[in-house]
Protein backbone atom coordinates (compact mmCIF):
# COMPACT_ATOMS: atom_id res chain seq x y z
CA UNK A 1 0.00 0.00 0.00
CA UNK A 2 1.54 3.78 -0.67
CA UNK A 3 0.44 7.24 -0.05
CA UNK A 4 -1.70 7.38 -3.34
CA UNK A 5 -3.75 4.36 -2.30
CA UNK A 6 -7.54 5.63 -3.05
CA UNK A 7 -10.70 3.56 -2.37
CA UNK A 8 -10.51 2.24 -5.99
CA UNK A 9 -7.77 0.36 -5.90
CA UNK A 10 -7.91 -2.54 -7.85
CA UNK A 11 -8.03 -6.24 -6.27
CA UNK A 12 -5.48 -8.44 -6.17
CA UNK A 13 -6.97 -11.75 -7.35
CA UNK A 14 -4.28 -14.87 -6.94
CA UNK A 15 -5.39 -18.32 -8.13
CA UNK A 16 -3.94 -21.65 -9.37
CA UNK A 17 -4.88 -22.69 -13.08
CA UNK A 18 -5.88 -26.30 -11.07
CA UNK A 19 -8.03 -24.79 -7.90
CA UNK A 20 -11.76 -25.73 -8.38
CA UNK A 21 -12.61 -22.68 -6.00
CA UNK A 22 -9.89 -20.54 -7.87
CA UNK A 23 -11.64 -20.94 -10.51
CA UNK A 24 -14.94 -20.25 -9.20
CA UNK A 25 -14.29 -17.15 -7.75
CA UNK A 26 -12.27 -16.09 -11.55
CA UNK A 27 -16.16 -16.51 -13.27
CA UNK A 28 -17.24 -14.20 -10.81
CA UNK A 29 -14.65 -11.62 -9.88
CA UNK A 30 -14.56 -9.42 -12.34
CA UNK A 31 -17.77 -8.91 -11.92
CA UNK A 32 -18.56 -8.67 -8.84
CA UNK A 33 -15.61 -5.91 -8.20
CA UNK A 34 -17.03 -3.69 -11.49
CA UNK A 35 -20.13 -3.39 -9.31
CA UNK A 36 -18.29 -1.16 -7.92
CA UNK A 37 -15.84 0.33 -9.96
CA UNK A 38 -12.92 -1.92 -9.40
CA UNK A 39 -10.84 -3.91 -11.77
CA UNK A 40 -8.94 -6.76 -10.50
CA UNK A 41 -5.56 -8.15 -11.31
CA UNK A 42 -5.19 -11.71 -12.13
CA UNK A 43 -1.88 -13.46 -10.62
CA UNK A 44 -2.14 -16.80 -10.97
CA UNK A 45 0.47 -18.85 -8.37
CA UNK A 46 1.68 -22.35 -7.94
CA UNK A 47 -0.01 -23.66 -5.19
CA UNK A 48 2.95 -26.90 -5.43
CA UNK A 49 5.40 -24.35 -4.30
CA UNK A 50 3.59 -21.86 -1.99
CA UNK A 51 2.63 -25.30 -0.38
CA UNK A 52 5.71 -26.79 0.17
CA UNK A 53 6.54 -23.45 1.79
CA UNK A 54 3.57 -23.32 4.31
CA UNK A 55 3.53 -27.37 4.82
CA UNK A 56 0.05 -27.73 3.29
CA UNK A 57 -1.38 -30.42 0.99
CA UNK A 58 -3.52 -30.29 -1.63
CA UNK A 59 -7.22 -30.25 -0.88
CA UNK A 60 -8.01 -33.50 -1.97
CA UNK A 61 -5.50 -35.51 -0.69
CA UNK A 62 -6.01 -34.67 2.89
CA UNK A 63 -7.57 -37.72 4.41
CA UNK A 64 -11.83 -37.38 4.88
CA UNK A 65 -12.08 -33.50 4.03
CA UNK A 66 -10.40 -34.94 0.36
CA UNK A 67 -13.68 -36.91 -0.33
CA UNK A 68 -16.16 -34.03 0.77
CA UNK A 69 -13.83 -31.50 -0.72
CA UNK A 70 -14.46 -33.42 -4.50
CA UNK A 71 -18.80 -33.13 -3.60
CA UNK A 72 -18.68 -29.83 -2.31
CA UNK A 73 -16.61 -28.24 -5.86
CA UNK A 74 -19.56 -29.63 -7.43
CA UNK A 75 -22.38 -28.84 -5.18
CA UNK A 76 -20.55 -24.87 -4.60
CA UNK A 77 -20.20 -25.08 -8.95
CA UNK A 78 -24.07 -25.57 -8.85
CA UNK A 79 -25.22 -23.59 -5.63
CA UNK A 80 -23.01 -20.36 -7.80
CA UNK A 81 -24.50 -21.26 -11.15
CA UNK A 82 -21.12 -21.97 -13.17
CA UNK A 83 -20.51 -25.42 -15.36
CA UNK A 84 -18.36 -27.72 -13.57
CA UNK A 85 -16.74 -31.08 -14.63
CA UNK A 86 -14.94 -33.06 -11.84
CA UNK A 87 -11.67 -33.18 -14.71
CA UNK A 88 -10.27 -36.97 -15.10
CA UNK A 89 -6.76 -35.66 -14.19
CA UNK A 90 -6.26 -33.67 -10.96
CA UNK A 91 -4.27 -31.75 -9.77
CA UNK A 92 -2.15 -30.69 -12.71
CA UNK A 93 1.07 -29.05 -12.99
CA UNK A 94 -0.04 -25.80 -14.06
CA UNK A 95 3.68 -23.74 -14.96
CA UNK A 96 3.51 -23.42 -18.41
CA UNK A 97 -0.23 -22.03 -18.21
CA UNK A 98 1.30 -19.29 -15.97
CA UNK A 99 3.67 -18.57 -17.70
CA UNK A 100 1.94 -17.96 -20.97
CA UNK A 101 -0.53 -16.10 -18.84
CA UNK A 102 2.34 -13.43 -17.44
CA UNK A 103 4.28 -13.28 -20.92
CA UNK A 104 0.71 -12.41 -22.75
CA UNK A 105 0.08 -10.08 -19.59
CA UNK A 106 3.20 -7.96 -20.56
CA UNK A 107 2.07 -7.50 -23.87
CA UNK A 108 -1.95 -7.69 -23.87
CA UNK A 109 -3.91 -7.36 -20.62
CA UNK A 110 -7.26 -8.09 -22.23
CA UNK A 111 -5.83 -11.09 -24.06
CA UNK A 112 -4.09 -12.52 -20.79
CA UNK A 113 -7.60 -12.09 -18.95
CA UNK A 114 -9.06 -14.07 -21.86
CA UNK A 115 -6.48 -16.37 -21.31
CA UNK A 116 -6.81 -16.86 -18.44
CA UNK A 117 -10.80 -17.39 -18.48
CA UNK A 118 -10.08 -20.21 -21.16
CA UNK A 119 -7.50 -22.39 -19.41
CA UNK A 120 -10.05 -22.64 -16.53
CA UNK A 121 -12.73 -23.34 -18.74
CA UNK A 122 -10.61 -26.13 -20.51
CA UNK A 123 -10.06 -28.06 -17.02
CA UNK A 124 -12.90 -27.74 -15.22
CA UNK A 125 -15.92 -27.83 -17.78
CA UNK A 126 -14.18 -29.33 -20.86
CA UNK A 127 -11.87 -31.87 -19.32
CA UNK A 128 -8.83 -30.70 -21.56
CA UNK A 129 -5.20 -31.38 -19.97
CA UNK A 130 -3.90 -27.88 -19.05
CA UNK A 131 -0.72 -29.53 -18.07
CA UNK A 132 0.23 -30.31 -21.91
CA UNK A 133 2.17 -27.71 -23.66
CA UNK A 134 0.02 -27.55 -27.12
CA UNK A 135 -2.84 -27.58 -25.36
CA UNK A 136 -2.03 -24.21 -23.38
CA UNK A 137 -0.71 -23.12 -27.12
CA UNK A 138 -3.79 -24.00 -28.54
CA UNK A 139 -5.92 -21.90 -26.26
CA UNK A 140 -3.74 -19.34 -26.38
CA UNK A 141 -4.33 -19.63 -30.55
CA UNK A 142 -7.85 -19.80 -29.96
CA UNK A 143 -7.80 -16.00 -27.87
CA UNK A 144 -5.40 -14.54 -30.28
CA UNK A 145 -2.09 -14.95 -29.42
CA UNK A 146 0.96 -15.84 -32.21
CA UNK A 147 1.44 -19.92 -31.00
CA UNK A 148 4.96 -20.09 -32.42
CA UNK A 149 6.27 -16.98 -30.15
CA UNK A 150 4.05 -17.98 -26.68
CA UNK A 151 5.68 -21.41 -27.60
CA UNK A 152 8.98 -20.11 -27.61
CA UNK A 153 8.31 -17.55 -24.49
CA UNK A 154 7.25 -20.92 -22.05
CA UNK A 155 11.03 -21.80 -22.40
CA UNK A 156 12.86 -18.92 -21.72
CA UNK A 157 14.38 -18.29 -18.61
CA UNK A 158 13.09 -14.78 -18.19
CA UNK A 159 9.28 -16.04 -18.21
CA UNK A 160 10.60 -18.66 -15.81
CA UNK A 161 12.13 -15.98 -13.52
CA UNK A 162 9.14 -14.38 -14.21
CA UNK A 163 6.80 -16.57 -12.59
CA UNK A 164 9.05 -16.99 -9.52
CA UNK A 165 9.40 -13.90 -8.51
CA UNK A 166 5.57 -13.62 -8.94
CA UNK A 167 4.98 -16.59 -6.48
CA UNK A 168 7.47 -15.49 -4.37
CA UNK A 169 5.79 -11.88 -4.11
CA UNK A 170 2.46 -13.69 -3.51
CA UNK A 171 3.92 -15.84 -0.68
CA UNK A 172 5.28 -12.14 1.13
CA UNK A 173 1.94 -10.56 0.84
CA UNK A 174 0.19 -13.93 2.68
CA UNK A 175 -0.67 -16.18 0.06
CA UNK A 176 -1.21 -19.40 1.21
CA UNK A 177 -4.08 -21.13 -0.71
CA UNK A 178 -6.09 -20.25 -4.25
CA UNK A 179 -8.28 -18.11 -4.68
CA UNK A 180 -7.39 -15.24 -1.93
CA UNK A 181 -8.17 -12.08 -2.95
CA UNK A 182 -6.81 -8.68 -1.89
CA UNK A 183 -9.39 -5.56 -1.12
CA UNK A 184 -7.62 -3.01 0.28
CA UNK A 185 -5.16 -4.98 2.26
CA UNK A 186 -7.84 -7.31 3.33
CA UNK A 187 -7.40 -10.70 2.41
CA UNK A 188 -10.42 -12.59 1.59
CA UNK A 189 -9.57 -16.44 1.31
CA UNK A 190 -11.93 -18.88 -0.90
CA UNK A 191 -14.56 -18.91 -3.66
CA UNK A 192 -17.08 -18.80 -0.17
CA UNK A 193 -15.74 -15.16 0.62
CA UNK A 194 -17.35 -13.16 -2.31
CA UNK A 195 -20.60 -12.44 -0.54
CA UNK A 196 -18.14 -10.69 2.96
CA UNK A 197 -15.72 -9.23 -0.14
CA UNK A 198 -19.50 -7.89 -1.72
CA UNK A 199 -20.75 -6.63 1.28
CA UNK A 200 -16.93 -4.96 2.29
CA UNK A 201 -17.32 -3.26 -1.27
CA UNK A 202 -20.56 -1.72 -0.87
CA UNK A 203 -19.74 -0.56 2.54
CA UNK A 204 -22.03 -2.34 4.68
CA UNK A 205 -21.34 -2.36 8.25
CA UNK A 206 -19.74 -5.88 9.29
CA UNK B 1 -29.87 -44.19 7.37
CA UNK B 2 -33.14 -46.46 7.85
CA UNK B 3 -36.09 -47.09 5.67
CA UNK B 4 -38.04 -45.27 8.03
CA UNK B 5 -35.94 -41.81 6.85
CA UNK B 6 -38.55 -39.10 5.54
CA UNK B 7 -37.74 -35.77 4.71
CA UNK B 8 -38.33 -34.86 7.95
CA UNK B 9 -34.98 -36.79 9.27
CA UNK B 10 -33.17 -34.06 12.34
CA UNK B 11 -30.08 -32.73 10.77
CA UNK B 12 -27.44 -34.38 12.64
CA UNK B 13 -25.10 -31.33 14.15
CA UNK B 14 -21.43 -31.87 15.08
CA UNK B 15 -19.38 -29.58 16.64
CA UNK B 16 -16.23 -29.12 19.24
CA UNK B 17 -16.71 -26.20 22.04
CA UNK B 18 -13.64 -24.82 21.42
CA UNK B 19 -14.39 -24.38 17.42
CA UNK B 20 -15.11 -20.74 16.57
CA UNK B 21 -16.88 -21.58 13.29
CA UNK B 22 -19.04 -24.35 15.19
CA UNK B 23 -20.20 -21.62 17.70
CA UNK B 24 -21.13 -19.81 14.54
CA UNK B 25 -23.34 -22.57 13.27
CA UNK B 26 -24.57 -23.11 16.56
CA UNK B 27 -25.86 -19.69 16.64
CA UNK B 28 -28.11 -20.41 13.40
CA UNK B 29 -28.57 -24.21 12.79
CA UNK B 30 -32.02 -24.42 15.29
CA UNK B 31 -33.46 -21.55 13.12
CA UNK B 32 -32.73 -22.60 9.99
CA UNK B 33 -33.70 -26.34 10.57
CA UNK B 34 -37.26 -24.87 12.01
CA UNK B 35 -38.27 -22.92 9.04
CA UNK B 36 -38.35 -26.16 7.15
CA UNK B 37 -39.97 -28.14 9.95
CA UNK B 38 -36.79 -29.97 10.62
CA UNK B 39 -34.88 -30.67 14.23
CA UNK B 40 -31.24 -31.25 14.79
CA UNK B 41 -29.41 -33.58 17.12
CA UNK B 42 -26.52 -31.67 18.46
CA UNK B 43 -23.33 -33.64 19.27
CA UNK B 44 -20.43 -32.70 20.32
CA UNK B 45 -17.06 -34.41 19.31
CA UNK B 46 -13.48 -33.93 20.52
CA UNK B 47 -11.38 -31.85 17.32
CA UNK B 48 -8.25 -33.10 19.25
CA UNK B 49 -8.81 -37.34 18.61
CA UNK B 50 -10.23 -36.29 15.06
CA UNK B 51 -7.27 -34.42 13.96
CA UNK B 52 -5.09 -37.44 15.56
CA UNK B 53 -7.02 -39.89 13.37
CA UNK B 54 -6.91 -37.63 10.22
CA UNK B 55 -3.64 -36.79 10.47
CA UNK B 56 -4.91 -32.84 10.53
CA UNK B 57 -3.57 -29.82 12.67
CA UNK B 58 -5.93 -27.03 14.58
CA UNK B 59 -6.76 -24.32 11.79
CA UNK B 60 -4.76 -21.36 14.11
CA UNK B 61 -1.81 -23.61 14.02
CA UNK B 62 -0.87 -23.84 10.21
CA UNK B 63 1.66 -21.56 8.82
CA UNK B 64 -0.29 -18.43 7.50
CA UNK B 65 -3.79 -19.70 7.01
CA UNK B 66 -3.94 -19.75 10.96
CA UNK B 67 -3.07 -16.17 11.24
CA UNK B 68 -5.67 -15.49 8.89
CA UNK B 69 -8.40 -17.35 10.04
CA UNK B 70 -8.34 -15.55 13.41
CA UNK B 71 -8.89 -12.11 10.99
CA UNK B 72 -11.68 -14.37 9.47
CA UNK B 73 -13.57 -15.57 12.68
CA UNK B 74 -14.06 -12.19 13.91
CA UNK B 75 -14.99 -11.50 10.36
CA UNK B 76 -17.31 -13.96 9.61
CA UNK B 77 -19.00 -13.46 13.24
CA UNK B 78 -20.16 -10.00 12.02
CA UNK B 79 -21.00 -10.53 8.61
CA UNK B 80 -23.50 -13.29 9.79
CA UNK B 81 -24.52 -10.93 13.09
CA UNK B 82 -23.39 -12.95 15.79
CA UNK B 83 -21.58 -11.19 19.07
CA UNK B 84 -17.79 -12.77 18.98
CA UNK B 85 -14.74 -11.84 21.16
CA UNK B 86 -11.68 -14.04 20.37
CA UNK B 87 -11.24 -15.88 23.43
CA UNK B 88 -7.75 -15.03 24.92
CA UNK B 89 -6.66 -18.66 25.14
CA UNK B 90 -7.49 -20.69 22.69
CA UNK B 91 -7.88 -23.49 21.75
CA UNK B 92 -9.08 -25.19 24.79
CA UNK B 93 -9.62 -28.81 25.52
CA UNK B 94 -13.53 -29.44 25.72
CA UNK B 95 -14.08 -32.97 26.68
CA UNK B 96 -15.15 -31.90 30.47
CA UNK B 97 -18.15 -30.07 28.56
CA UNK B 98 -18.82 -32.42 26.27
CA UNK B 99 -19.07 -34.78 28.93
CA UNK B 100 -21.56 -32.64 30.70
CA UNK B 101 -23.53 -32.38 27.62
CA UNK B 102 -24.30 -35.98 27.10
CA UNK B 103 -24.65 -36.69 30.55
CA UNK B 104 -27.81 -34.16 30.74
CA UNK B 105 -28.90 -34.93 27.17
CA UNK B 106 -29.79 -38.38 28.21
CA UNK B 107 -31.89 -36.37 30.84
CA UNK B 108 -32.89 -33.43 29.84
CA UNK B 109 -32.41 -32.83 26.05
CA UNK B 110 -33.52 -29.32 26.36
CA UNK B 111 -31.63 -28.69 28.90
CA UNK B 112 -28.77 -29.67 27.11
CA UNK B 113 -29.32 -27.78 24.54
CA UNK B 114 -29.44 -24.64 26.72
CA UNK B 115 -26.27 -26.21 28.22
CA UNK B 116 -24.18 -26.25 24.90
CA UNK B 117 -25.20 -22.70 23.71
CA UNK B 118 -24.21 -21.18 26.64
CA UNK B 119 -20.83 -23.13 26.82
CA UNK B 120 -20.40 -21.82 23.55
CA UNK B 121 -21.14 -17.66 24.37
CA UNK B 122 -19.30 -18.50 27.86
CA UNK B 123 -16.12 -19.30 25.77
CA UNK B 124 -16.52 -17.01 22.64
CA UNK B 125 -18.50 -14.17 23.94
CA UNK B 126 -17.20 -13.92 27.88
CA UNK B 127 -13.99 -15.55 27.26
CA UNK B 128 -14.51 -18.03 29.81
CA UNK B 129 -12.23 -20.70 30.75
CA UNK B 130 -14.97 -23.52 29.58
CA UNK B 131 -11.74 -26.61 29.81
CA UNK B 132 -12.28 -25.63 34.01
CA UNK B 133 -14.63 -27.85 35.86
CA UNK B 134 -15.89 -24.93 37.75
CA UNK B 135 -16.49 -23.11 34.94
CA UNK B 136 -18.55 -25.98 33.37
CA UNK B 137 -20.21 -26.46 36.51
CA UNK B 138 -21.27 -23.43 37.01
CA UNK B 139 -23.01 -23.35 33.91
CA UNK B 140 -24.84 -26.61 34.20
CA UNK B 141 -26.33 -24.70 37.21
CA UNK B 142 -27.16 -21.55 35.76
CA UNK B 143 -29.57 -24.23 32.85
CA UNK B 144 -31.05 -25.85 35.92
CA UNK B 145 -28.90 -28.80 36.48
CA UNK B 146 -27.81 -30.07 40.07
CA UNK B 147 -24.35 -29.25 40.31
CA UNK B 148 -23.11 -32.31 42.26
CA UNK B 149 -24.28 -34.71 40.21
CA UNK B 150 -22.91 -33.25 37.10
CA UNK B 151 -19.88 -32.87 38.95
CA UNK B 152 -20.07 -36.82 39.79
CA UNK B 153 -20.74 -37.91 36.08
CA UNK B 154 -18.23 -35.66 33.99
CA UNK B 155 -15.91 -38.01 36.09
CA UNK B 156 -17.70 -41.49 35.60
CA UNK B 157 -15.91 -44.26 33.72
CA UNK B 158 -19.52 -44.39 32.09
CA UNK B 159 -19.80 -41.05 30.68
CA UNK B 160 -16.33 -40.88 29.49
CA UNK B 161 -16.67 -44.43 27.43
CA UNK B 162 -19.80 -42.28 26.13
CA UNK B 163 -18.13 -40.05 24.91
CA UNK B 164 -15.43 -41.48 23.27
CA UNK B 165 -17.81 -43.81 21.31
CA UNK B 166 -19.69 -40.40 20.20
CA UNK B 167 -16.27 -39.44 18.36
CA UNK B 168 -15.64 -42.63 17.47
CA UNK B 169 -18.84 -42.60 15.13
CA UNK B 170 -18.72 -39.51 14.47
CA UNK B 171 -15.61 -40.50 12.95
CA UNK B 172 -16.64 -43.60 11.39
CA UNK B 173 -19.37 -41.31 9.50
CA UNK B 174 -16.38 -38.63 8.05
CA UNK B 175 -17.06 -36.38 10.35
CA UNK B 176 -13.25 -34.37 10.25
CA UNK B 177 -13.51 -30.95 11.51
CA UNK B 178 -16.07 -28.40 13.00
CA UNK B 179 -19.34 -27.93 12.45
CA UNK B 180 -19.70 -30.55 10.03
CA UNK B 181 -23.93 -30.82 9.67
CA UNK B 182 -25.35 -33.87 7.54
CA UNK B 183 -28.59 -33.37 6.30
CA UNK B 184 -30.40 -36.78 4.67
CA UNK B 185 -26.80 -38.32 4.26
CA UNK B 186 -25.82 -35.36 2.62
CA UNK B 187 -22.34 -33.91 4.50
CA UNK B 188 -22.07 -29.86 4.94
CA UNK B 189 -18.70 -28.94 6.24
CA UNK B 190 -17.85 -25.24 7.61
CA UNK B 191 -20.26 -22.22 9.00
CA UNK B 192 -20.07 -20.89 5.36
CA UNK B 193 -21.87 -23.78 3.86
CA UNK B 194 -25.42 -22.91 6.09
CA UNK B 195 -26.63 -21.25 2.66
CA UNK B 196 -26.34 -24.54 0.60
CA UNK B 197 -27.72 -25.97 3.64
CA UNK B 198 -30.38 -23.69 3.39
CA UNK B 199 -30.96 -24.04 -0.18
CA UNK B 200 -30.98 -27.75 -0.25
CA UNK B 201 -33.61 -27.93 2.75
CA UNK B 202 -35.58 -25.01 0.35
CA UNK B 203 -35.82 -27.59 -2.33
CA UNK B 204 -34.29 -25.25 -4.44
CA UNK B 205 -32.60 -27.03 -7.81
CA UNK B 206 -28.63 -26.58 -7.47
Amino acid sequence: MTDTQTSKTPLEFYFDFSSPYGYLAAEKIDELAAKFGRKVKWRPVLLGVIFKATGAAPLTMVPFKGEYSKLDFVRSARFMGIPYNPPSRFPLPTQVAARAYYWLHDRDCAMARAFAKAVYRAFFVDDRDISDMNVVLDIACDVGADRAAVAEAVESAEIKDRLKAEVAAALEKGVFGSPYIVCDGEPFFGADRLPQLEARLAGKEF
